[in-house]
């Protein structure tokens, strides 16, 4: 038993109840606005913005998508979004490594959200603390990058038991890494059966459309 | 302010204090028995257990070696270190986001040190929480793989802030991925101007014996 160890656990358990709340006024904001929103999950560099940037060039045009960077620190992500004329909020997490549901919900109400039909959040890069907390999402990405392992599912059980989409990224660079994707898929399925897996390279475009597709179809379902 | 925001800074704050106790505790254990030890920190995947290989390569016959490993879940990381013969012992970490000293503490008990000389603990792979806490340990290894891009010294300050080592890895994906090891050196040298920055590649061995001869120094100057 860790020292403190009740305490902390009352604690622990009014912070989750308050941050299911935030959650649930999320999810309720979005509704009334009929915004779609993905929440992007994956360790430090799998290519959470990356992806953020495939689809902002598909849904160009299509009708307005906003975007919620989460960091420890830096403006570095919503600077390469800003750039790309897309409305983009920061959010500086400092020692939290998620983004907390009642911090989102806050940018959400200070941001024009009028012409919005899909909403990206961007996670800390991190696959145990955001896999924890429910931002309010229609559907949670979880990305893994084939440098990154072939055993990361059964390491990270709740970030892939808990994802809606897989989306196994950076599959150019499959010919110089060990990585089993069949292992991953298999992996992922026995976390989670209903998980959808999608394999692409940003670099190639390889896959990209397909997955891309799919939150088009996603979003579009979303009235 | 987030809600039970007070009470959780207090509790957040014995529990540092008590982890902080561990810590020294561990740091004594050690010092008694002339262990040099090593915590490896670094994203999912960005090769902690190959480097830990390649370290046992290097010390095999030159006096006792003992790792541990910590994950959320599995015991894949022990059971490859069990596979070369070394004592290893698995810290299943469960919900929380990085080896807890309490835990380590136990661990260590356990274990028959009378031998060992140099202790490697493998961190939860997660640029965040493990950097917060010390084990204890006489040198901080962080790892960055040139996968995971350039910018992450500025995203998680506090791993490069803290780290004693920086081990940079995977170098033999440069010529695939955009990646300026010279805009990392400047930052973690900005965060830390006493790090100690190597570049390896566990795939061609490019850089290894550099790092591996500083550690068998480091280990050598702990009487």
């Amino acid at each position: 038993m860790a020292p403190g160890g009740n305490v902390r656990i009352d604690v622990e358990r009014s912070i989750q109840r308050s941050a299911d709340e935030s959650a649930a006024e999320i999810r309720a904001f979005l509704l009334e606005r009929k915004i779609f929103a993905l929440n992007l999950i994956s360790s430090p560099g799998s290519g959470k913005t990356t992806l953020i940037e495939a689809l902002l060039a598909r849904f160009e045009g299509k009708g307005g998508v906003a975007v919620v960077e989460g960091d420890i620190e830096t403006e570095i992500d919503a600077e390469r979004i800003r750039k790309l004329g897309v409305q983009v909020r920061q959010i500086n997490t400092r020692s939290s490594c998620h983004i907390q549901p009642f911090r989102l919900l806050s940018v959400l109400r200070e941001m024009d959200l009028s012409t919005t039909r899909l909403l990206l959040v961007e996670n800390v890069g991190n696959l145990v603390c955001p896999a924890e907390v429910s931002l309010g999402e229609d559907a949670r990405v979880v990305l893994l990058s084939v440098t990154e392992g072939d055993e990361k599912p059964l390491k990270y059980p709740l970030a892939f038991k808990t994802a809606d989409l897989l989306v196994i990224t950076k599959t150019d660079l499959l010919p110089h890494v060990t990585f089993d994707v069949e292992r991953v898929r298999r992996a992922a399925r026995a976390a989670n059966p209903a998980v959808e897996i999608f394999e692409v390279s940003a670099t190639t475009g390889a896959g990209m459309s397909d997955f891309l597709d799919r939150i088009e179809a996603l979003r579009a379902a979303k009235r």
